[in-house]
C-alpha cells in the first residue's frame, strides 16, 4: 500500500519516533510506500508530500520536533479538505493517511474516511487531556523538564528564602503541573480545573514559613484561573489604565504574592523547552507503539480509529471516543495530592 | 494510629518517595505517628526502629536508595516472624505495618495479617515483574538510565564500526530490555522469555552491516539464555576445563559474536547504576501515590491488599493476585517489536 | 585552629561543596574545628553559627544552594562589621574565617585581615566576571542548564518555523549567554559588552529564513542593551503613557521582533533554573579545589588572599587583584564567535 | 582555499563540533572549500573524501561521534603517506589539511607539512594527557558521564552496605578517574600513575565502616596497577593454570576486595559510555574554538602547529609541543585530594 502520513497540531516530543516507526514497520513488514506530507493538512492540500525511506528516518527516534513540519489551519481548510477527500487522495496516489495530531484532526479523521480519504490518527497532545488513552507521547517528556526545573529551584529558593512560581503549559488543563508539581514536591498546585484563592495560597506560605521552612514552590498551569474578582489580573491583560500589560499568571501571581507575603517572589517561565528536544524513553516506546499499531490498523481497514493506550496495551478505538469530552484532572485525584501541599 | 514502614530486598529508586509520602499522609491527614523499621524484616524481628517525622523526610522525593536500609533474609526467618507477628506489633507498638518489598514480601503480607500484625504491601521491583500492577515505580528510572547508555553508545559505535553488547538487569524477566531497547533503538533485543539463537542474533547483524549501517547494538538482559547446546557460555560460568570463568551474558556473547562475525564487539555492563539514584519524574509520582494509597488502605483496614496501578488509577487488590505468578514479556509484545529490530 | 566558613550573596551551584571540601580538609588534614556562621555577614554581625562536622556536609557535594544560608547585606553593615572585626571574632572564638562569596566580600576580606579578623576568601559568582580567576564555580552549571534549554527549543522552534528568544542571566556581563550560546548553537548573541541593534538582529534573521533555514534562536544577556534610541524598552520599564510595564529583555524583543519581522516570536525565561541545583561535574571539583587551598592559605597565614584558577592549577591571589575591574568578554572572543551567528 | 579535515583515532565527543566549524569559519568567514576526507589517513591514502558544505553540518553541534568516520592505522601506512604526502594532496586537489587527531597524529602534522601537504593539528583524547593544552574536547564529557554514574551508584550501595568498584577509562593516566572520583566523591581513587597496594584500599574501606559510614565507592582507572606481587591479576589476564580470564582490573578488583573485607563488592564497567553521545556544553565550545582557530592557523601559515586551550585563550602551538611527554596527574594534584579519601 501506499500510505500517507502528517503531523499536525503544536509539536511535540515523539513525532519523529511514529514517523519512524510508521517507516520501518510499513517497509519492513507489510512492504508498503509511505509518503510523508508537509506542514500537516496544509500540505495535503497542497499536494506538498515526499516519499519517505530508511534513510530519511535515521536517528529520529531521539530527534524532537517533526521532520515533516507542522501547522494550524482553519477548520474551514479543513472542511474544505474533507469535502475534496477523494481527490486529495488520488491526485497524491495514497490508500490511506496515518494523520497525527490533537483532538481536531482524530475529529477529522472520521469525516475523511467517510469521504474517501481512509484515515487512521494517532493522538498528539502534550497536555494529555485527550479522553480514551491512558497517555499521550510528549507528556512525560514535558514532565520531566518541568520536574527538572523545580528540582534546581528549590536549592536557591532555600538559600534565599524565596518564593517562587513556576508557570507550566497547561491552558484547558493541569496534568502537567499536577505531575510534575507532585514529582518536583512542590507546595502549592494551581490548575484550570479548581479556580485558585490567592489569600488561601498565601496563607499556605505563611504557614509553611511559620513551621521553620524557609522557601516555597507553587507550580501554576499557565491556564490557571482565579476566583473571580480576587485579582488584578482577571481584567485580562489589561491595566486598570485600560493600557496592555506583560507577562502571564506566573508573572503576575509572583507580583501579588511578593505584594501579600512582604517577600520576594519571582516567577520562572518554562515556556516552550517543555515541548522540545528529545523524548524521554517512555515517550519514545509509547510513539513506536503507536506508530507500529497505526500501520497495522490501515492494514486491517480500521479507518476513523486512532490508538490509544489502556493499562499495558494499545488498543485501536473510534474517534468519536476521543472528542466527546476533554480528559480533565479528576477531583479524587486533586484530593490524593492535597496533603503534601 | 501508629504505623510501622519498612523496606525489604534489594533496592529501587522510589522508595524514600514510598517513605516520605507515608510520613506526610500518615501525619497531615490522619494524625499517626509513623515508626520507621531498619533495614526490613531484619529490623522487625530485631526490635530496631525510630519514629520518624516530617524533618526526617525532607528531601527524600529525589534520593534514591531507602533511609531505613533494607537487607534480605532467609525465609525461616520471616516464618519465624509470622509465627511471631502479635508479638512483634505489641514490641513496638504498632497498630499496623506497610511493607514495601518484591514478591515475596507481599506473599508474607496475608500470613502477618492473619498472625496479628496488620500488613499493607507496596510492590517493588525494579524489574517490573510483579503482575496485577500496570507498573512498579524505579522501572521506568532503570529503563531512563539505560537509554542514556544505549542513546551515548551508538555515536561511538558507528564511528568505529562496531557491535556493541549492553547487558542490562533483569533475571527472569527482559521488561528493561525490551523498553530500554525499543526507546534506545536497539538493533537486537534477547530476554528471558525467549531463549536466543546466537546465529539468528549474527546474521540480523550482517544483513545490517549488508545494507550499508556501520554498528549494531544488542541489548540483553542478563537472564537471556541461548537455545541449550549452542554457547559456550551454557557451561554455567565454568570453561572446558573446569575452571572458573569471569564474566556474565553481555561479556560472553560480545566474545562470541566477535569471533564469529570477524568485527570488534565490546560488552558495557551497567550493573547497579540501573537501580541506583533520583527517580524519574514518573517514578516519583507512582511512589508518592502508592504511599498516599497504603496509609488510606491501613485507615480502611484493607491489609493483606496491596496497592496497584490500573490505568491511570491506584487500586488496592489482594496480595494473593500478585503472587500467582511472574509477570513476563507477552509473545504479543515481543512480536510487535520485531520489526524494528 | 577554629576557622569560620560564611556564603556571601547569590547562590551558586557548589557553594556546599565548597563547605563540605573546609570540613573535610580542615578536620581530617589538620585537625581544625570548623564553625558555619549562618545567613553570611549578617551571622557574623548577629552571632549565630554552629560547628559543622563530618556529618553534616555528607551529601554536600551534589546539594545546590547553601546550608548555611546567604544573604545580601549593606556595605554600611560590613564597614560596621569590619570596625568590629576583633570584637566579632573573638565572640565566635574564631581564629580565622574563609568568606565565600562575590567581588564585595573578596574586596573586604583584606579589611577584615588588617582589622584583626583573618580572612582568606573564595570567589563565587554564577556570572564568572571576577577577574584574576580563570573560572568560577556556578557559571558551568549555568551554562549546562542554559544550553540544555536551548537544545530543547531548537527542535520545537524548528517544526514551528519560529523565532525565540532565550533570556539568560548577565546583568553585567556577557559570558553566560555567550558560552551558552556558542554551546547551543544560537544564532543571535546580544551581551551587555556590546550594544545591540535590532535592526541588525532582525536582518540577520531574514537572511536566515531566506537560506532556507526555517527557525532563529536569539540568547540574551538580561544585562543585554540596545544602541539608545532603536527600542521601546529604552524607556526602563515605562510605557510611553507613563505606566509600569512587565517584563524584561527578553520578553520585549521578542515582542519587537515579532513586529519587524512578521513571524511568531516568544520569549523563554529560564531565571533561577540556571542558579539552582546540582552542580556539573566540573563545578564540584572547582569547588573542592578552592576549598582545599582556602584552608591550606589559612594554615599558611595567606590572609587578604583568594582562591583563583590559573590554567589547571589553584593559585592564592591578593584580592586586589580580583576587585580592580570586571572580567567582561573582551572583543577578540566576541569576533572569535562570529561566524556562527 | 581548499582545505581537507580528517578524524583519526578513537572517537571523542566533539569530533563532529570541530568538523561543523570548520566547515562554518572556513566558508563564510573565508569563502574556503572543506573537503571531508573519510575514515582518518585511511581516506586520505586511498582518496576518499566527498565535499562538506553547509547543510552536511546541520545538527553537528550536539552529535557524538565523527560524520567523517575514523581509523587505526599502522605508523608504517603513515610514513608512507608522509612520503607522498605531495601527491596526496594534489590528487586530492587540497592546498591545506586540518587533522584532528591524538598525539600520533599530530606527531605526524609536522612531517605531513615538510613533505608538502601543510598540516594544522587539533589535538583529540578523551583522556586528557596531550601536554601543553590545559584541556582536550571530550574529556569533559566522560567525566560527567562517570560523575553521573558515581552519583547513581552511591544509593544504591549505601542501602546495602555495599563496595561498589566503577572501573573508568584511562590507560595511561588517571584524569578521569581523578577527576570524577573528586567529582562525584568516591572513597578511593586509583590511577596508573601511582602504584596502589590493595590492603591499603581495603584497609581505608574498613576504617570508613567503622566510623559507621555504610558503603564506599572505589574509582578505579582501566591503566591502574597494583604494586607488583600483590594480586591475583598481575599475572596478566591468564589465570594461575595459565587459562585466558575475563574481566579488566575492575571486575578483579572487586573480587579481591570481597575476599579480603568478607563485604559485597561489585563492579561496574562504563567502558564506552563514556566516549559517545552529546559533547556537554564546555566540550561544544572547546572544540568549536578549536575549529575556528584552525582554520585561521590555515590562513596564516602556521603549519605544524596545533591549537591549544591556555588559560581562557586559544593558541597555536608547535607539534613539538604536545609528543615530548604525556601529561600525566602530577603528584601535587594527587596529593591535594587525598584527604577527602
Amino acid at each position: 500500500m501506499r500510505i500517507g502520513v502528517l503531523t499536525s497540531g503544536g509539536d511535540c516530543p515523539g513525532l519523529n519516533a511514529v514517523i519512524r516507526s510508521v517507516v520501518h514497520r510499513g517497509l519492513d513488514v507489510h512492504g508498503d510506500e509511505i509518503l510523508g506530507i508537509e506542514d500537516g493538512f496544509r500540505g495535503l492540500i497542497e499536494g506538498r508530500a515526499r516519499v519517505v525511506g530508511h534513510d530519511d528516518v535515521t536517528g529520529l527516534l531521539t530527534l524532537g520536533g517533526t521532520i515533516l513540519g507542522s501547522a494550524r489551519v482553519h477548520r474551514e481548510k479543513i472542511d474544505w479538505a474533507v469535502a475534496h477527500a477523494h481527490q486529495l487522495a488520488a491526485d497524491l496516489g495514497i490508500d490511506a493517511l496515518i494523520a497525527i495530531g490533537g483532538e481536531g484532526t482524530l475529529a477529522a479523521a472520521r469525516k475523511f474516511s467517510d469521504a474517501g480519504l481512509p484515515v487512521v490518527g494517532v493522538p498528539k497532545t502534550i497536555d494529555n487531556d485527550i479522553d480514551a488513552t491512558d497517555a499521550t507521547f510528549g507528556f512525560d517528556t514535558a514532565v520531566h523538564v518541568a520536574t527538572e526545573a523545580i528540582d534546581r529551584l528549590k536549592t536557591t529558593a532555600e538559600s534565599h528564602q524565596r518564593v517562587l512560581v513556576v508557570e507550566l503549559m497547561g491552558r484547558h488543563t493541569g496534568w502537567i503541573a499536577l505531575t510534575a508539581g507532585i514529582a518536583g514536591g512542590a507546595h502549592g498546585i494551581l490548575i484550570p480545573e479548581k479556580p485558585f484563592d490567592i489569600e488561601t495560597v498565601a496563607r499556605m506560605i505563611e504557614e509553611r514559613f511559620a513551621r521553620g521552612k524557609k522557601f516555597a514552590i507553587v507550580a501554576v498551569a499557565e491556564g490557571a484561573v482565579p476566583v473571580p474578582g480576587t485579582m488584578l489580573f482577571d481584567h485580562g491583560g489589561v491595566d486598570q489604565f485600560g493600557h496592555r500589560t506583560f507577562g502571564g499568571i506566573g508573572t503576575r501571581l509572583a507580583d501579588e504574592l511578593e505584594d501579600l507575603l512582604g517577600k520576594e517572589a519571582r516567577p520562572v517561565i518554562l515556556g516552550h523547552t517543555q515541548r522540545g528536544g528529545t523524548p524521554t524513553a517512555r515517550d519514545r516506546v509509547l510513539a513506536t507503539r503507536f506508530g507500529w499499531h497505526a500501520v497495522e490498523a490501515v492494514h486491517q481497514g480500521l479507518f476513523g480509529h486512532f490508538t490509544a493506550l489502556r493499562n499495558t496495551e494499545i488498543k485501536l478505538v473510534p474517534v468519536e471516543e476521543a472528542i466527546t469530552r476533554l480528559k480533565t484532572v479528576p477531583p479524587e485525584l486533586w484530593a490524593e495530592c492535597e496533603s503534601v501541599l
